[in-house]
């Protein structure tokens, strides 16, 4: 080894210890002890291994590094102004609200293409990425830096899991052993066989090393990208290291150094530190960069009236339909490909699908890899399993990232396999997720147009699929931009609208039939777009039945449809009844059950009849 | 070996099989195949090893059985025919509207402690249960049954790590490796190696076996309970064994036999199969029962009116103050225990606290198994985090667990560390959980006692606690019933009624300050039950104000407090006004924040003057 660059990288490594206690006492809060534990891991990979432009981090063939461990964003910050990105002076704007140097680090900066700070979530975007380097045939490897503490995250295996047997040789995890967690040692402190023999045990090679010396860090980085598993590395580390008083001490979690404690720290550090000396190995080759363009259209779909498809099929047969022409498209999911129907777009385009197998949690961050590479990942499961990645889907979108869902399944209609099975709570999930966008089709042709809807659309879209077939009613032509609505009946002296969306359109299109036949007219409405809420078309008609409206959904009544219509609308007066599933359901037939709990046509008419 | 034991186990596990298939094929669906790799596991643990009483599933020393694998129900309920807890003809109900044996087992039938079908929950619960047993000083082991596939999902290692660092030796998880997920082979298929590696690495003993030779099953069942780790039986299974056509095949995953299939199938098992003679093994010795009863009363709180409380500190004082006379409170925490105050507790009552560390589906999945025996568990951390085990809070719900949720760190209001440390959709997403209360105290008087509330009630509650601290403002002796809102400030000629919770309502009187010397009346609410709403008293604020409504929330605007009470009241004519976080947001102080996004007194006086 060249001791002089190792003497250089250390000396960088002090730097960015001063220079994470320095903004974090400006700030007056933050973790400068979990910034000294990794300053020397990151000089080594920022200034000693790792190939990018530092003038331009968004280069795609640069190579990729994920702080999953957030908390020590200041570390961060500090490296990428030692790169010469932005003037070192920044830093002290450090968690200012006119700075973008935030608590955590968020994609609001150009060199950080996920945001972090829900631990335990780094990894699976780095499987994504490494995939889609595969995908792409870019060389340009990943690497994760992870606390020892998050590797207590469930995610954190589905990811190594599935990096094992992907064999991801482009990735790797370096783990920060430095011992302490938040309120208490971590379990296994400095136990490093630990953390190695679960790693193995999933599929990875493994080295354990002083995270301290840079010579074995060089070494060990030296050998990323042999053989075909992904590399973890396990590194012993001192949290606050560098610092005498700080250094291995409980108590100094996410706790900022007072102005005396940080002049006394950065006394001890200063005569290691060296900067301005910083020279980030360049970005690889040059390489025939992925196109990742929108089609300019997509085939038309070709459904007859009446016909009887469910919208988990139309959904399938689009992701099929749309793959074909836009090459951004990948798919995910967890094995349920032969349920949610994405095993269309499986068998046509294998490389462009992950299956992830029972991880919804790892298929989520995966996705949200793809999607910073400029993929248009849609990732689909029973909806109701969404809800384990419910974590994955809120960091989504606080890393703006471009992930589609797709959850099949839901409510009541799947029938006899019980509650476990039914999602139930989904849209209120969905819609609180901020950006989000969340479509439910009652046909195919408008849950094929929504795809189309989706895969144009940046940012995080949900499609609520039903199981039970239902009618074409829609013409193939038909648009269904995001934020609009449908008014399927509509008729002068209208007492009630009727706001229904997937299976419950259908019902109270019944009831609109036999409540006509006993003179009783109600406005039937198709809320395709639960969010954005197609208020305008509802608004306008509540107006004519004397702003009484009804919402029926199958889901629960809270955050769903109901409260969707209510909370845009009871400020213009709207009054909104709800019919919703208002108790645990039971397992049994679709129809059944739809009556058990009044959601059915014979439910809206009674109900009609109760209002007026 | 008693060889004539395992003949006639055997001969259970065939009349299982054959049980299976005939209640699917009677449903018309179901999950034949992965009962039949199942049945002689089944077997062996309810008729060879197993100590429970049969007709009385709910004995406290019983060993517990969980089938995490919740597909596998027809399985399960044949057991407990064939056990004699009801006669073997109800099983051709199942999944019938009118039968408890739903597709998924549910706590409706008294021998199933918690829902399963949700995959790779069950060894969190069992982990609770076995920590439970170690806290009651019973001997029941916990069994619980899981299959390959669900090892795939993070929550199973999680769990599998706080069983090793716990050394739960009375814990056995047996893996049902068939080979054969839903749409696939699973990844590893008959690699048992690969479970065998993983189960070590996270600190079990393990055996692996053959889960099909009776031999091999009783013997390592006989060795379970030995050294001082929880032990992992791995088994190599054929799906659908004993039925030639369907054993090992895929295309068999959840799909009943046609009549004639069943009629061939059943042909081929009857001759090995053995009914009647089944005997479980006796409970063992009738030891002295925890007592699980709600105290009488509470000691009082001594709060001064003005004093500036956290209400995340008096969660921890309410805590160590219940927990003092409630002996069913057990705590516990993901590493948060410092910021959340549960620390208090900790310090007191270490036994009575389990560290989870940073792994929260594992944590409220413990919960689960904690209630299931009768205690009161409150799980703390950061409000955002239980984003993380919403599936497993979905399952605690239609588990019917009394589980009680506390989050810490809500909101904008957090300031500095940022938007992935903020809970901004917490409250939507507990709403959404069917039968669940929400309680968002504003002064710590309030907090204290809603924890009162939750400790009395049964079901799954949700505690809101904000990091600053706010001035008390009710009596020791305020009454805080759930489903209740106080009115804090009204008068005559009152021109809007403002709804207030946690820091908003300090705004909200604030700006009832600032628009009194304008000459602006505004009554102001403070909504402490935000599921069930106080949505009587709020309806006979609104209507003084000529139903005009205007909310204030540090949440997202969908399915929060602005909702919840749109929700409930457009009906009545009441119009509500929203003000929320519209957009991500971004690390600063929290009075900037507040500011920043309108939900500050100057935002609600701004709001105010807009509607009038």
């Amino acid at each position: 080894m060249n001791t002089q660059i190792e003497e250089q990288l250390s000396g960088i490594a002090n730097q960015l210890r001063i220079d994470s206690i320095e903004s974090t006492t400006a700030a007056g809060s933050g973790h400068p002890s979990t910034c000294c534990s990794a300053a020397d891991i990151v000089a080594a990979l920022f200034f000693g291994h790792m190939r990018y432009d530092p003038k331009n981090p968004k280069y795609a063939n640069n190579d990729r590094f994920i702080l999953s461990k957030g908390h020590a964003a200041p570390l961060l910050y500090a490296a990428w102004a030692e790169a010469g990105l932005f003037p070192r002076e920044h830093l002290l704007t450090l968690r200012r609200l006119d700075s973008d140097l935030e608590g955590h680090p968020t994609p609001r900066l150009s060199f950080v293409d996920v945001a972090t700070g829900s631990l335990g979530q780094g990894l699976s975007v780095g499987v994504g990425m490494a995939l889609c380097a595969r995908l792409d045939q870019l060389d340009y490897r990943t690497y994760v830096l992870m606390g020892d503490g998050e590797c207590a995250e469930g995610s954190v295996w589905e990811a190594a899991s599935l990096a094992g047997i992907n064999k991801l040789n482009n990735l790797v995890a370096i783990v920060d052993v430095n011992r302490l967690g938040q309120s208490q040692p971590t379990a296994f402190q400095w136990d490093l066989e630990v953390y190695r023999k679960r790693f193995e045990a999933f599929g990875w090679r493994t080295e354990v090393i002083d995270g301290h010396d840079m010579e074995e860090i060089l070494e060990v980085l030296g050998a990323a990208g042999v053989g075909d598993q992904p590399l973890a590395i396990i590194a012993k580390t001192i949290k606050g290291q560098g610092v005498s008083f700080m250094a291995d001490k409980e108590g100094w979690h996410g706790k900022a150094l007072s102005k005396d404690e940080a002049a006394k720290a950065i006394a001890e550090l200063q005569p290691k530190a060296k900067s301005g000396l910083a020279e980030p190995i360049p970005a690889p080759t040059q390489l025939p960069m992925p196109k990742n363009e929108a089609p300019a259209g997509y085939p038309a779909t070709n459904y007859k009236l009446g016909e009887m498809v469910a919208t988990r099929e139309a959904f399938g047969a689009a992701l099929l339909r749309i793959g074909e022409v836009d090459e951004r498209v990948v798919a995910l999911d967890g094995d349920t490909k032969n349920s949610t129907y994405s095993e269309k777009f499986y068998k046509k385009f294998p490389a462009r699908f992950i299956e992830c197998f029972i991880a919804e949690q790892n298929m989520v961050g995966v996705a949200t890899g793809f999607s910073t590479r400029g993929k248009v990942p849609f990732a689909s499961t029973f909806a109701c399993f969404f809800s384990r990645a419910y974590d994955q889907i809120r960091m989504a979108a606080i890393s703006m990232a471009n992930v589609k869902l797709v959850g099949s399944h839901v409510g009541v209609s799947i029938g006899e396999d019980g509650t476990s099975q039914m999602a139930l709570e989904d849209i209120a999930m969905m819609r609180a997720i901020e950006g989000s966008v969340v479509l439910y089709p009652s046909d195919a042709v408008c849950a094929e147009k929504l795809m189309e809807q989706m895969a144009s659309h940046k940012g995080v879209a949900f499609l609520r699929t039903s199981r039970p077939k239902t009618p074409i009613i829609y013409n193939n032509d038909e648009q269904f931009p995001i934020g609009g609505a449908k008014v399927r009946k509509q008729a002068a002296g209208d007492k009630v609208t009727v706001v229904g969306a997937g299976v419950t359109l259908f019902e109270a299109l019944k009831a609109a039939d036999i409540l006509a036949k006993e003179g009783v007219g109600i406005t039937v409405i198709d809320a395709y777009s639960v969010k954005p809420l197609g208020k305008d078309v509802i608004r306008e008609a509540a107006k004519k039945t004397n702003n009484v409206v009804l919402t029926v959904e199958d889901h629960y009544p809270e955050g769903g449809l109901g409260d969707a219509v209510a909370g845009e609308l009871s400020v213009d007066g709207v009054r909104v009844h709800k019919l919703a599933i208002r108790e645990l359901p039971h397992s049994g037939k679709p129809e059944e059950l739809l009556a058990k709990y009044g959601i059915d046509a014979a439910g809206i008419v009674k109900m009609v009849k109760s209002i007026l």
